[in-house]
């Protein structure tokens, strides 16, 4: 998956729902997963607007013109060049620290996810245009 | 179960431990699960003052009469009426993404739940009153 | 394990992917668990600077100054003597249920956790210092 980076929520339900199905596990639980330290993965309703209000709220919360010093080593290491400081994500690993990067648990029963009526699993970007991947392991019978 | 509303935590410790035992499984993984996109499950001290504090520290991170572009939906929708803002809940739309909707997994160990001396399932509403349900989910044998 | 307290954060990876290999699943989920009420279980990147500056983020978030109703309780009930304000840690159960404490489920293939390639296992101690423990439970075959 190509994210288009700064902050973008994907959608990943019906790639889940798929690969649920795939395991053949009819009773269990899925545990949906990032293994990216500048992602993480949500339950919730994607729409109206709210998902806006999250990131302003986020970008709040964890300032991107804050000082954090992984930019300092990230500069001196030539990871990223002096130029380009818009790439320093020192910001992106603390919003991934603060939500939680690592992996949702959702019950399975009859070989479908037990989400609620307004319930979406999502993908969040919390970092610059990347390419990412998520993993889905199904465990039970 | 119907929840009083206004950012309140429920004990559900028994009923869970409850359904792990119905459920007969020894050694395994419970999966406690809200459904819902404004609750979220959580594995903590219950007293003290403490919840109270948690509960003025969320509104400070997240305040209610901020502006949340959902709510502007849900005016749009008709979903609520223009008297009823005190019914917009964008803010809860935000606190439930903060602090992550998903289920919690906890050990099982001999048919009991493995929680720390102090530790007790909690659920918590971040809207206003409402009817809300929460699964458990057990896998192992 | 015995803490240093203060915002400390412990790697446990290679501990955790020991239990794992011992547990004998192939193919499954470990679910890695604290039971005390201020430890929090993550999973990122623990170098760079960054964790100084995820700690920095959650002291302005969660002051220690701040009034926290935990605190008179500790003192009235003389868990903590009034000299020992330093010891109160109200801001710590707060940080905790911010952060959620209970445990993280990774997926597990081939005997191996699935951890990404910047991914660590991490204990944090959001109290003084304390001995702690924490659990792997390991689902699957």
């Amino acid at each position: 998956m190509r994210t288009t980076g700064g902050l973008r929520i994907h959608d990943i339900t019906d790639s889940v729902a798929e690969a649920v199905r795939e395991s053949g596990v009819r009773d269990g639980v899925a545990c949906v997963y990032s293994p990216h330290t500048t992602c993480c993965i949500r339950i919730t309703e994607p729409h109206n607007g709210f998902l806006d209000s999250f990131v302003d709220l986020l970008r709040e919360l964890v300032p991107h013109d804050h000082y954090y010093a992984h930019d300092d080593w990230d500069k001196r290491t030539e990871n990223i060049c002096p130029e380009d400081v818009e790439f320093a994500n020192g910001h992106s690993h603390c919003m991934a620290m603060l939500l939680g990067t690592a992996g949702e648990s959702i019950p399975v029963r009859d070989g479908e996810l037990l989400l609620g009526e307004w319930q979406r699993v999502l993908f969040l970007e919390l970092d610059r245009e990347r390419d990412r991947r998520w993993l889905v392991q199904v465990v039970g019978s």
